[in-house]
């Protein structure tokens, strides 16, 4: 592995990914990878500038970061990009009230957004909200519009939980699509207009960033090999 | 329209599609289309040979036969080429023990399948059964096997009920491929060899037959034109 100073030479700002990352998700809050915490807090102390970026959708930025605290690590709300709030913004920008197709743990993101008489679907890694009745409404929102808009929170095939392999949302974004002819628009990872927000928000340029994606991790010393 | 007799000039035998050409489904079995139950009675009073050949794949033939018949159909289960029979014969041909993500309703049609240890998995219409978990157990089945392979009953993006518009098998079918990174194998229409076991069923070639199916129905008279 290489060293931490010769990776980040030229370097003034880290995206870290939180999933994989930071933390394995599961049953009571997921655990923490080992070395993660410590790595955190020394690229806090460090002259470079963190962002963390995710692509979670299962939670609030809230939540997810007071599970994260829980778990020691350095982190408020504020530093983490996430494509709930991502979805909002662009929402916001066009004018368009959302049917949401989500998680109610990610609800509370979405407060502030009219989603009466709903012009878009959004889509996002709902879990058992993904019932065939949930979908097939979604599907007639958006069979009844002129320019039918599906906006899908990350398009991840699947994840791993403690207890197996859970489809993520691209699987049910991709049906959507079919059913409606259509092409969803993906925020969050890795669309490249989601970690130019990541970057603008630390005023990094993209150049002189380092992004850490799981599942390299080069963050986190690894022990030394047995010969 | 033409007459039926030009229609059918030099053909020897007629597939008929069940669903939008016999009948509409819907609450309380379904409905007639009007001059269909008379359409077909004077088919199979003709010359020619007549198959039913549908991508019902929410109830047995047994089950839809009877429906038919209550409304006054001249029908019987060994006249009709169904996906689910079709893919049977599939399963035993190649020694395949499916993981079923299916309707109940059409349930019975496996009833003579080995569905222990499964190496494979059949997805058709399921309905309220395309939960989450059970998608995902399919997903599961899918990804432990080393040479996936995903049968579906057709591709059907969505089909019309009283109630509104409702996702069809297809959407289903896609979001497993993307999941795993896969491609179904589609039995039912269109696929060509579909068409084919429903010709031999009546020893007919391809251009001594035509087939009659939605939304083109020109068995059935049409109401003169107002000028």
């Amino acid at each position: 592995m290489a060293p931490l100073g010769e990776l980040l030479a030229g370097v003034r700002g880290v995206l870290l990914d939180i999933s994989g990352v930071l933390y394995d998700s599961g049953a009571g809050g997921g655990t923490a990878i080992a070395g993660s915490v410590e790595a955190v807090a020394r690229l806090k102390r460090s002259r470079l500038k963190v962002r963390f970026c995710t692509n979670e959708s299962q939670k609030s930025r809230a939540e997810l970061v007071g599970q994260l605290r829980r778990l020691g690590f350095d982190i408020s709300e504020g530093e983490v990009t996430a494509p709930a709030p991502a979805a909002c913004q662009i929402l916001k920008e066009r004018g368009l009230r959302p049917h949401l197709l989500i998680h109610d743990g990610v609800r509370s993101e979405f407060d502030q957004i009219d989603t009466s008489n709903p012009n878009c679907v959004v889509i996002a890694d709902a879990g058992e909200s993904f019932s065939y009745q949930n979908m097939n409404s979604a599907f007639q929102v958006l069979m009844e519009l002129e320019n039918p808009v599906l906006i899908s929170l990350g398009k991840g095939r699947y994840y791993k939980e403690t207890s197996g392999l859970m489809l993520d949302v691209g699987p049910y974004m991709k049906a959507l699509e079919y059913a409606c002819g259509i092409q969803a628009e993906v925020v969050g990872k890795p669309s490249p207009e989601f970690f130019k927000s990541a970057l603008q928000a630390i005023g990094v340029e993209a150049h002189q960033a380092q992004a850490i994606l799981p599942p390299l991790c080069p963050l986190i010393p690894q022990p030394p090999r047995s010969s």
